[in-house]
């Protein structure tokens, strides 16, 4: 079992490792809280739902379950109101905390009624997916979608600890696995070239989801996560070039309604357009352009982009990382680097977009 | 036209007086907004758009009305997801500026959408009823209720600026501006005696809203909040002194359906019941409960508490500010002192609801 300290404001630890659940009892004696809780799927709570309650037996805490549908779909403000008045009927109070038991949508909609009920309580983050262990689950991001666009409700609210078990890698279906290698993947490109070439040379041993190649990638990327979210908490500045490949990629969920493509699969997409807009606006060097292209592809196949060119561009200009109304780019100058770049040539953006519609 | 600092991190300043509103153009040259949102009900929009306007006009800021029905039943999710919809259609993004321009029911929802949309965006608070300008603005909480209890979910954001222009009070109903002075009595009560020896000697001015009386105590009641706001900024201690008469006074809102009382008319009922409680546990000398009740009448007369009894004391059991289940009350030793207190015998509390609801 690996420890990475967050040091946000309060810091805050995550606990790595195939077995890691067992820091479960630890962590709430430390909170103290009233009453414990469970944000879940069906889906979670059926195939590790008796393995949770088995641990939280042990700290004699009483606890609740509230299920919610996954899916991006489900990410609203009407889940959220749902989830917070079964806290409410429940008995939850200020004292009370959350665990966010599931994936990144799981994650991020629990976080936000532990952000609300009540101004703000304390949550506890038990990511059940590898986009949710290795993104979701730090940095404190919480939030649902709007009609008009991803993300666009949201707050800030850090979690007092994050355990990722790698265990429960085992049964989250292989195109889920594969969609959240390409935010691993990111973490290389942008901050840690030693984490791109361990992916680049073992790509057998984990894509059969190894203990060892497993615990080295996740606890990679959460080391880069965990370094960028503690010097800019609020993203303000810094903390931007984690949006590498978000700006098309999140352009690619809109215009395809969050239907064929999932996230980690649309930044996937995202990270090959940047890769090329970073080329040909000459930030990127071309060899390290061609290096991420093929990294991204050696985890593929990639479901293909079914929206047309001009949905994708038209979705990006409501992007709420905007400012003013005009996009902003995180480019990756070389492998292990990355930077915010504004004032793109449009005619550029288009082409790498045509380029991946097409494809 | 005075000016109070609230040092909560980072600090911000409060304007008060006639024509505060003067100030607002140099508060927005700071803040350098991307588009004003303004957020406001018909009413308030019909007496003082036009002035508002005006005063933008000069600034040459983009700017964008949203309007939202006023009333405490409005204070919900729903009401929110229209405001940040309609922000998201306007084109708001992250540098946008809130201006929540109404009571304390537009503050809260106004506040809570600049706290959640894009995960927190600036705000001002240019609040019009006397409530909001003494309480509601200042502090930094905000939120929404649901149908299990009142402000149940919320945020801390804390405002850029608040101005607190005295003319808006020359169009609030009267009854509302004397629900308005029980949350200053309140402040007197808990923190400044010569706030409440003000209001005793100068009950005519006040009524007649002279501006130097409510210059005066506009101001002081803000001092005493600025100040317990900015040593407690999200109410883990001192700051729940502020909830003098909240507990039952929420409890009667809830009971009466937030049909029958206004906010701080509930408040005052419970304020009355508080100072009988501390007389009865023997922490309020009896002659200052006196002169509580005394003072809390001299504003009168309030309309009845029309709940049963055992519906008020059902509701206190279900106060946010309840943990593990137990009420907790703030009682006033003597006047311009406070503290909370739990484990009051529940008999002491059941005959002080059951006083006021026969009165």
């Amino acid at each position: 079992v690996k420890t990475i300290r967050v040091k946000t404001k309060p810091p805050y630890t995550v606990v790595i490792g195939e077995g890691a659940l067992g820091k479960l009892p630890s962590v709430l004696r430390n909170v103290s809280p009233s009453k414990v809780v469970i944000v879940s799927s069906p889906r979670v709570r059926k195939h590790w739902g008796t393995e949770l309650e088995r641990v939280l037996r042990a700290t004699r805490m009483p606890s609740y379950w509230i299920e919610v549908p996954d899916g991006e779909q489900h990410k609203t403000l009407r889940t959220v109101e749902a989830i917070t008045r079964s806290m409410a009927r429940a008995g939850a109070d200020r004292r009370s905390v959350v665990i966010a038991f599931g994936g990144g949508v799981v994650g991020d909609m629990a976080g936000f009624a532990a952000a609300t009920f009540m101004r703000g309580i304390s949550l506890i983050q038990l990511p059940t997916t590898l986009l949710g262990q290795v993104d979701a689950s730090v940095g404190g991001k919480t939030g649902v979608d709007l009609p008009e666009g991803k993300n666009l409700l949201g707050a800030f609210h850090q979690p007092k600890a994050v355990i990722v078990d790698l265990r429960f890698l085992s049964t989250l279906p292989s195109r889920q696995f594969r969609a959240g290698l390409f935010e691993v993947l990111k973490c290389g490109f942008i901050a840690d070239r030693s984490l791109l070439g361990y992916c680049e040379r073992h790509r057998e041993e984990i894509l059969r989801c190894e203990p060892d190649a497993l615990l080295s990638i996740v606890s990679s990327a959460l080391q880069v996560k965990a370094k960028i979210v503690a010097a800019d908490e609020r993203e303000s500045g810094q903390r931007r070039i984690l949006n590498f490949g978000h700006t098309i990629g999140h352009a690619i969920e809109a215009a395809t309604r969050y239907r064929s493509l999932l996230h980690g699969e649309a930044v996937a997409w995202g990270i090959i357009a940047a890769a090329e807009i970073g080329a040909n606006v000459g930030v990127t060097r071309p060899d390290h352009a061609e290096r991420i292209v093929e990294a991204v592809m050696a985890f593929g196949p990639l479901p293909p982009v079914t929206a047309k060119p001009r949905e994708v561009l038209s979705r990006m200009k409501a992007d709420k990382k905007n400012v003013y109304g005009i996009p902003h780019f995180v480019l990756v100058p070389e492998v292990g680097s990355a930077k915010v770049v504004k004032g793109v040539d449009p005619r550029i953006v288009r082409a790498a977009v045509e380029g991946i519609c097409q494809a």
